[in-house]
């Protein structure tokens, strides 16, 4: 998938790197704290094979980096760079125009909350400066979240 | 592809829509106001049978609307409906983050200029009123731009 797209446009360029099903989920993981290989595949429900393919795809390209834990030995996790982290806002402002287009009034799966105020934030803006990240944002529950989401939400924090 | 993932979670949901690496890149033709299939084709590079499949995924999301354009028979035209066109702030902030991240400094592919003030944009922030539909931003050819990139992006407006 890697090098798929040969125009020169940023697009093309992001979805060289993310245009799957898969790897934004991964991502989205690792914001949430995951960061060993096993936890990974439960929490994304992604097959051994291609969430092996797609890790190193993600430690290629800076994304993530993978880092040996072991006192002894190897075991290894995947921690998020300072790359892989800036899309943190991007990918809240997926979430909310995914919540406010995709799903029915009331049944959103997430929430996206400012934790600094409490605020639930709903929408982005283009800004003269480059992308700040925020203080502390979270995805919570939305109305519209299963049990299994729900559960898997609150682990998190 | 769609419903490939089975959580309840925003991001999952739009990676059943978009999550693959040719969907966006249409979205993108039609908001650069490409409406005809062989438009897409060459603008994109996607295969006859691979763009005929996401323009009906993208029809059956109410992303695009496939209108009949002939005064007589049949000739179609892809338009991008209200809810397509909410992505292209998300889209500029993909566009954003991309040149922020994956290309070196001055070698950004593309530029995002706010039309109404002559602005260069260069992130998102997230807000707590929905996303508003900028009056006019435009995708312009960056310093990295290839030739071809940018005597396509010349013919948009």
């Amino acid at each position: 998938m890697a090098g798929r797209h040969k125009q020169t446009c940023s697009l093309a360029g992001f979805l060289n790197v993310f245009g799957d099903a898969w790897s934004l989920m991964i991502v989205r993981e690792a914001i949430y704290g995951t960061t060993r290989f096993s936890e990974f595949q439960r929490n994304t429900g992604a097959a051994r094979n291609l969430l092996s393919e797609r890790l190193t795809t993600l430690v290629n390209h800076g994304i993530l980096k993978k880092v040996n834990i072991a006192s002894k030995g190897e075991r290894y996790a995947y921690e998020l760079t300072e790359k892989g982290r800036s899309l943190q806002p991007l990918l809240a402002g997926i979430i909310l125009w995914s919540n406010e287009h995709l799903y029915r009034e009331d049944s959103a799966p997430n929430r996206v909350i400012d934790t600094t105020t409490g605020d639930e934030l709903h929408g982005i803006t283009l800004t003269h400066t480059p992308t700040q990240m925020p203080h502390d944002i979270r995805v919570v529950a939305g109305p519209g979240a299963s049990s299994a989401a729900r559960k898997r939400l609150a682990e998190i924090y």
